[in-house]
């Protein structure tokens, strides 16, 4: 192609027709959707995880700053992105990517997406949204529903009044924390006599009016860094929120939590918060929901439950006591994006009690004016897109036995995989699965026998190079590019707190199949004993 | 389809073959996807802006807050969402559907899309995203570029840097305000000798630490409500977002800013940043940024400028000097899915400075590692989609110079809307374009004549009458479906401050004709004409 054809380009007149409707299946942009899906499709049929390119190589190709003054045919374009981007980009839905929540999607939503995109609705009012308005607050009711089961007259009281929000649909848990968060601060420090609240007058003046010298947030040490960000956006704090110890199970002690609570008392400082978790990121286990909820109920402090990964679990009536007491909770972050299979970019949080958001309304001259069912008026985010549509349409499709089935096979998978782990003798269990999600190492026979009968010191020594050997095989394993596993720092009981690294796994593909996590094991060992230089020194200390 | 096929959903089986990917350009998916494309080209082609019905009667069809237990086929869903959701959805691509920030999008980014949805990139982590962030950090070098215009070495050193971030992309201009305001914040009250800076200790022990009385937001009356929402979010309060008074264009006033920063000072107030507004989202003005610029460095306070719509004017040549000493701005905000013309969801800001991030960056075990180029170190947000790539895509294929002929275009049809509402005797042009968005309202030649002459008395009479009209007109207007503008409350000098209702457009849709203005003047005209009770009113008014 010559600069006369590009600079044609730009010209109105052929700048108008990129925003016109293409005409017919014979169209070039027909026929470029139809040669991209095919090499999309190729890409995804792939069971390489990532092709191993190092990344100062592909930044290379996004090296430029500049905003090109030459224009390029889509066509050209999209050859560019099939060969930089998407040739390069990790393979997030291949069965043996196990190594994070991202999972394959359901293919219909590929075709549903368009409508969200052509459509381009904006959800902060129902000027841009007006039937994608009803359609989120029903999603936000069925996820309601899903937590805390209310009876029909409660839905049709609260589900579509323009007083009220049931909820916040949003891009992801961290804004849903933050939301949840901001609503129990506002809550706590509520407008009164004399005082504006700390919506209208800030943290100081909150604090001061109240008469308490801070605030906290109580949450296990196995909670999420979004929770902390949290802290440190809502002007409370980092060092505010308080980790409690877990037990052996990862799970939050309430022991440990009554006697914080105490000692917060004893130094004036209001808790604002207790999160409880529904699957915990590293570990993926489940808070003692019920006994937390019985505790904040007594002290009268708003109950919040990080469910953005397990939240799903709820559709599983087999699995759904595992998160018993949630429905107890003030309010829920659940991420769609994660194990309801919607892309990503949808998080949501539900509040039990309609009035709850009111607490962070707001409201404009040109918009979200009182009254009106714009749901920007409760939402953290001012313009959105319609996400809510592709959960609503899989709630349809999957139903909720669809889901079930989902839910309960990777939970099934999960403990497949544990007990492959328990049964090979190279390998170490870490974390037993309780949802879908599980944490080991590789340590071999010979090592495992020592750990058994080593003194602490020894125990120590041992551990602080399988930490390495750890890190060493995870990234080769990535480098091949067949599977990936991710790694993370846990401090497990039976090793004394020490700091130990582990491969941790998610089995929420439906596509990741026993035989392949036989050969994800089989991958792992074989590039263990390739080590040789951890080997070497293990047998050192092992003798 | 009876119960039987239903059932037979919900077996594992036939749930996984929804994951898998569907063969060849017969298979069902394909032929739902064509159909449906078909579908939304004729919803796009339509001339109408939303089929009037009352919402009410929409909400009946989302009113089940019940998860399905029953699948639905997908073309038996898509069909359902074509009835409910397509038909009652607002066209907001319509040339006629003036009245909010919403466009018509290029066409090339529907096929495009497949590519962020099918490869569902997670771009918190580079884990999930290898490709995807060195694009992202390219994405917001351009943006940075676009603003700054810093050198080559600039951008080789740092758009690829560990350690740095040169802006963060997110879902739209709240969070990047949001964004902007939390660094500004935390750079403000930084740790120091004794004390672990706003980001760990909180608002209390930062203001307590530094001696401040309080901290404050200064913005012209004219600021977003974002901003306000920030002050509320990030525990300054929203008292403390300080209105400065605005010209008699709609600009922040420069004396009243000195006056006030003095009179902060007095008070023990440490202003934490100085917000200016490129593009007002409802006059559509931009601040004067090179003397606000100037302000802030004397008293040394973060210059932040809101530029989330009228950003896009940067790539003008021609009326890149509107916007002069944007350059100067610690941060910027813009929205890509504003005048950029991508979909909904994408936003993003940039700081001048490099090392500003540094003051939100967080880590945690398993990902966001230090030395990680993980770009989620840095943003608000956690798990993100990778919407950057429609704007990498867009600024390849229409190129700055396209860009420039569509913001060229857009403020020169605002030209001439505004010059034909100046020339018709029966409108009242309120605010003049600066950019491509303008308020004006229906005033009858008569009721102009009387406004001419009357007392105060006698104009705040009439215009509270007009204020009533104007809501009822543009209520009729929006109702008849064939055209819509959106409409606000101003105060304008003109009118002594007196809140004036006024219609409002944005002229941005590439599509919108000379001739469609016309007809929009035209059919206000007919129906203002047929509201009897209000001409009797005035008629009697006027006298």
């Amino acid at each position: 192609m010559n600069a006369t054809h590009r600079s044609a380009l730009v010209n109105f007149d052929s700048l108008l027709r990129i925003f016109t409707i293409p005409e017919g299946p014979d169209s070039t942009l027909t026929q470029i959707e139809e040669k991209l899906s095919g090499n999309l499709n190729e890409f995804l049929k792939e069971a390489i995880v990532a092709e191993e390119k190092p990344l100062s190589e592909i930044e290379h190709r996004f090296a430029n700053a500049h905003i090109p003054e030459m224009p390029e045919f889509v066509s050209e374009h999209t050859e560019h992105l099939m060969d930089n981007l998407v040739a390069h980009s990790v393979h997030t839905a291949a069965p043996s990517f196990i190594g994070h929540m991202t999972s394959a999607l359901p293919y219909y939503l590929m075709p549903l997406s368009k409508i969200m995109i052509a459509l381009n609705q904006n959800l902060v009012k129902i000027e841009t949204s007006k039937a994608f308005t009803p359609l989120e607050r029903q999603v936000l009711g069925m996820m309601h529903n899903l937590v805390y089961q209310q009876d029909e007259p409660f839905y049709q009281r609260w589900m579509h009044s323009a007083q009220h929000s049931l909820g916040a649909f949003c891009s992801g848990g961290t804004i849903a924390n933050i939301t949840a968060l901001w609503v129990a601060r506002n809550k706590l420090f509520a407008p009164c006599e004399g005082f504006g609240g700390v919506t209208q007058d800030g943290m100081v003046a909150a604090l001061r009016h109240y008469g308490f010298d801070d605030t906290a947030i109580l949450v296990s040490s196995r909670g999420h860094y979004s929770l902390s960000k949290s802290a440190d956006v809502l002007g409370i704090g980092r060092k505010n929120v308080i980790a409690i110890d877990t037990d052996e199970h990862n799970k939050l002690s309430i022991p440990a939590l009554k006697l914080q609570l105490e000692e917060l008392k004893q130094n004036n400082i209001r808790p604002l918060a207790v999160v409880g978790i529904a699957g915990t990121t590293e570990t993926g286990n489940v808070d003692p929901l019920d006994e937390i909820a019985a505790v904040c109920q007594q002290h009268q402090i708003h109950f919040h439950v990080d469910a953005a990964w397990g939240g799903a679990t709820l559709m599983s009536n087999q699995y759904r006591h595992l998160l018993k007491g949630i429905e107890q909770a003030d309010s829920v972050t659940i991420d769609a994006h994660k194990q309801l299979y919607i892309p990503m970019g949808a998080g949501l949080v539900v509040f039990k009690n309609p009035n709850d958001m009111t607490s962070v309304e707001h409201h404009a001259a040109y918009i979200l004016r009182k009254g009106s069912k714009d749901l920007g008026a409760h939402t953290l985010e001012g313009s959105r897109s319609g996400m809510a549509m592709l959960l609503y349409s899989s709630m349809h499709i999957i139903s909720r036995p669809g889901y079930e089935l989902l839910i309960n096979q990777s939970i099934e998978k999960a403990h497949y995989f544990a007990k492959l782990i328990k049964d090979h003798p190279d390998f170490e269990l870490v974390t037993e699965p309780e949802l879908c999600l599980l944490t080991y190492r590789f340590v071999p026979a010979f090592v495992q026998q020592k750990l058994r009968v080593a003194n602490l010191q020894e125990k120590q020594r041992i551990n602080s190079l399988l930490n390495d050997f750890t890190i060493a095989l995870q990234k080769r394993q990535r480098e091949n590019g067949r599977s990936f596993v991710s790694r993370t720092t846990l401090n497990p009981h039976q090793y004394h707190q020490q700091s130990i690294n582990v491969f941790r796994v998610v089995l929420a593909n439906p596509l990741t199949t026993e035989a392949i996590l036989d050969s994800i094991i089989t991958e792992q060992q074989e590039l263990g004993q390739e080590f040789g230089y951890f080997m070497d020194k293990l047998r050192c200390l092992c003798k």
